[in-house]
């Protein structure tokens, strides 16, 4: 606590943080009652919703001083807007949910809706509604409702002969996590990575549209665990090319792990009927973001498989982030 | 841990025990693709939606063996539908964001999804979608979509003169949680409600629908604490009576700090328009439960008081439930 700011959300209580942050928090189209009743009441401008929910949690996602407030905020809303991406839909409203210590600084928590506010107005939304309980470490939970697209992309239409791409680069936040797990003052884009991921609701809708994708995931858990998804749900395997994945020189020299199961990518993996090759590599300009070819779908039975330069192949391809697997705390 | 049945979420893992819950939710009336995808898919029957989130956290709502896990997953959903109910909406869609330590049973974690997820059809709602991830402490964080009346009763919509009605009975519950507190093995009414919030959802909209209520509140953080809210959203004072609060004896004899300021009530409690009070009376036998007179609205300037049977005042009005008041920790 820095002098002359005393007050942690324990000393203010709920009650008093709330009359502070819902007057910051009002407005916004199809917002007709925002936070401060029982509900919030909002007109949708589709029947047709996404809706999604996903958590950040101290200690198990990030350690303390790894994230400002500020960044906690952006980064637990980008983490759920990245799955309203990966359907190719727009978020509208969201809620957020938090749990927190009584030694909290409320001005920290202020910093953290006020990220967590600004990144989902950059996309379109508004923060509605929302919960503030007591916790023994800090959880941001978001929920978000956005507008579906006319054909949702999801992850079951993908078929043999499918091609697969992904957008911008794998593993830099997961290298970036790597840094600060070492050192809680490392810097740089992997960091930066790490701390916000990409906005890739732009690259969701354009691919989901006119049905250039045939099935979409959002890479958050690791490439391969996520590729596992979208072949499950599918019914069908993948072939991948370890050096078509798209990455920056120095996550390709930590590794191959990194790109492959680092987590935290939140970028989107696409199947794209091959006789749509063409049409979808010109839309590339128009994404904001890179669009890499990384391999193919296979029938089911031939599993899924990442090739070395040689053809040969790296290992059964099951791997990814758990957060229930100890080894993986921060 | 029983004997044959070893598993815990840290052992079954995220992806395993998904892999065992998913199949037992599928489908719903406007549900296009249920869990299991980046996001869920619904179609909603009106573009007016309310929208709420609140959660239930072991240490601070409750303590281990309190409530078995199937009662944890209904107070959880019973709780965000109480809000849905105080605006006269029904719930629809349903998100549950789940925090658990590793060590938590998996069947225990099953046994809240199904209490959860059969509060949720009891209602007219699916649970949709949800999150799962590690914590020190148990967190299950509900957000609920729900579809709202032509009219929601907002909190703000009291004038002076008119009535004051509670649904059902006060303090029941937080005599509950006085009775646990003593000893976790406590039997009754009381400790019955403690651990299922009453659902009055039919109340709620009958009492918004034709504007019946002026304003309406849930009581959910005790009488006094939820009066005020709607007493300060409304710019109207409130005069209560302590002897018309509807309380079962033992609840009396327990004292009125129960009535006033226990929390976990989830009752309704609204402002009627005086002209009104014949109409609304010959609803009580539609609502499903008790509907009670306690008091009226009065100019903002009076402030909100409690009386005793010889019209003197109880106090200031000032009470109710604080999540982060160290000494209502559970």
């Amino acid at each position: 606590m820095r002098p002359g700011d005393p007050q942690t959300i324990g000393s203010l209580g709920e009650l008093g943080f709330l009359a502070r942050l819902l007057p910051t928090l009002r407005g916004g189209r199809g917002v007709l009652v925002g936070p401060g009743d029982d509900t919030a009441v909002v007109v949708s401008p589709t029947r047709r919703l996404l809706v999604t929910t996903d958590a950040l949690v101290e200690g198990v996602h990030f350690r303390r001083g790894w994230l400002r407030p500020v960044q906690i905020g952006r980064k637990a809303y980008l983490a759920s807007a990245s799955d309203i991406a990966a359907m190719g839909g727009r978020p509208r409203f969201c809620l957020a949910s938090i749990g927190v210590a009584p030694d909290f600084p409320s001005r920290d928590l202020a910093a953290l809706h006020r990220g967590l506010g600004a990144a989902a107005r950059e996309t379109g939304a508004r923060l509605v509604g929302g919960n503030l309980t007591r916790a023994r470490e800090l959880l941001v939970s978001v929920t978000l409702i956005g507008e579906s697209p006319p054909r949702p992309a999801l992850r079951s239409g993908a078929r043999p002969g499918d091609l697969l791409y992904v957008t911008g680069t794998l593993g830099e936040a997961a290298l970036g996590l790597e840094m600060l797990r070492r050192n809680a003052g490392a810097r740089g884009e992997p960091v930066r990575r790490f701390r916000e991921p990409p906005k890739r609701l732009r690259a969701g809708a354009l691919l989901a549209r006119s049905g250039y994708a045939s099935a979409m995931v959002d890479v958050s858990d690791g490439l391969l665990q996520d590729l596992g998804h979208l072949c499950r749900a599918s019914g069908v395997g993948a072939r991948i090319e370890a050096c078509l994945l798209p990455a920056s020189p120095s996550v390709r020299r930590a590794g191959l792990s990194l790109l492959l199961a680092g987590g935290e990518d939140y970028e989107l993996l696409c199947a794209v009927p091959a006789r749509r090759q063409e049409r979808v590599e010109r839309l590339e300009r128009r994404l904001g973001c890179r669009l890499t070819l990384i391999g193919s779908c296979v029938p089911a039975r031939h599993g899924v498989r990442v090739l070395d330069e040689r053809g040969r192949s790296l290992g059964d391809g099951r791997a990814g982030f758990d957060h229930f697997a100890a080894a993986r705390r921060p």
